[in-house]
């Protein structure tokens, strides 16, 4: 059966899943008890036990594929096990694989990108960097069954410096490049239906703005946690009316919780405590 | 001996070799003859019949990722093999490898790209986005004996749709958004004199005006031949004052010149080709 990324999403918000954690797994940070010589070995068995410990708690998974391709094709091939496992081996589970490539080129070359994350890793979906236009993008677009995800506002210290240029729209009047990014995913780009967008947890106020611009268009959330994001605004700024179109991402939080042999225990914890922080702010809001 | 991106360059354009050649080098069209069914093995073969052809001709080698990565862990094996034939095999010919990677994220996360590019493949060189903003992109822009290659204003069709937005810059004054990048790189980014921006041949206003902002920086101009670039048109608006500081890319006419077994004598022929344009062009100059 073909996978389709929005409708497994769209089940995962039904059972107020919304949390995904980001495999950006690092072979230094490996608890030492299952890590060996053989970092494709060892990337793919804690990977596993993060998995298994989480498939009935999460809405996706996302791993980053700069954490894979820093040891080359033996990480890339990591990365192989890692999705096969997710989408052959818990299939029961139905938990859409988010490739964090942010991956961008002009037309042609973007083939290569796609057949990459869709044909060969059979991902569900991936991020993209947006500067080249929405022509050049056009091999990712097409591709109806797959969410992609657009690098909007992003959650690191800077992002600013360009992200937040103010671009001429009148006379006397400017929006912020951001503002504009957004504008054009959503007139623009999203023909198929198939675009997200990325807006770091620890901007509040423009995931606000994003969310009044893109109307019920699902956006990533990367950055609770560590990078001091707080999941309460995420929620307040973030959901849609009917509690949707939202995917929070938690990376080192979940899966570095311990460097012990407790770490799937661990990772189990904050995931739990996370998704019991959703429950209490549909209960707040008395929709629970 | 330590290998240093500029210092290869510097003795390149002292040959008088301007051209890149980019191994985007696609499984499907290599030739029969030189292909079999080992995908790793047909892409290092095809591209080091093109690197032993024109070795002594160009001023570097630009393989693009998304070629390599379209298949996987293979792929970048491939990628591994070429970059190792470039730089150990062929290191009499001092060639400088570009990775055509297109890569940022943020900040923590470009560690893995930048240990994927440099001390994994050991390339030369990278090109990047920059919307992430200046601090995001340290690990890259650190390490001095690299190319950080921005990408600025790309050779496509519909490059304008973000690239030409008309930023504000003072009361009832705006400049686009490429040459906002350009002014920042410049003055913000190239703290390290290791930086270089990508400007497409396709647009030779665009490049005029770039190299009017950055002085002396080195520009890699992609977009001639098959795209519609005019290699003319790139020496007269990107060369600097003492002819220097510029790469031409070209990769499709190289590389698929031909389709026979005649393939690297071709390649050859379009590259001898371009640079006697070159010649002439300075002899034109009364520089040559």
């Amino acid at each position: 059966m073909e996978r389709n990324f929005h409708g497994m999403l769209a089940k995962k918000w039904r059972e107020v899943k919304f949390i995904c954690v980001g495999l950006d797994t690092d072979y230094e940070k490996i608890p030492a008890y299952i890590k060996n010589d053989r970092i494709r070995q060892s990337l793919f068995l804690f990977n596993k036990a993060i998995i298994d410990a989480t498939k009935d708690l999460v809405c996706a998974y996302k791993p980053n594929t700069a954490f894979y391709e820093k040891y080359g094709s033996e990480g890339i091939a990591a990365l192989e096990d890692t999705i096969e496992y997710i989408r052959v081996d818990c299939s029961d589970y139905e938990v859409p694989v988010i490739l964090d490539a942010k991956r961008a080129d002009i037309g042609n070359t973007n083939d290569g990108y796609v057949a990459f994350a869709f044909d060969h890793l059979k991902a569900d979906a991936i991020t993209v960097h947006w500067s080249m236009g929405s022509e050049a993008m056009k091999p990712f677009l097409e591709r109806k069954e797959k969410g992609i995800i657009v690098l909007c506002r992003t959650s690191n210290h800077g992002a600013e410096e360009f992200q937040d240029l103010p671009v001429v729209v009148g006379y006397n009047h400017s929006k912020k490049l951001f503002e504009i990014v957004a504008e054009t995913v959503q007139d623009k780009w999203n023909y198929n239906n198939n675009c997200l967008l990325v807006v770091g947890a620890t901007y509040p106020e423009e995931l606000k703005l994003v969310r009044e611009i893109v109307g019920d268009m699902p956006i990533l959330v990367p950055g609770v946690g560590k990078q001091g994001g707080i999941l309460s605004d995420v929620l307040s700024n973030g959901l849609t009316k009917n509690r949707r179109s939202l995917i929070v991402n938690s990376s080192r939080d979940v899966i570095y919780a311990s460097s012990g042999e407790d770490f799937t225990r661990r990772a189990i914890e904050v995931v739990q405590r996370m998704n019991m922080d959703v429950y209490n702010h549909f209960d707040a809001l008395k929709l629970g």
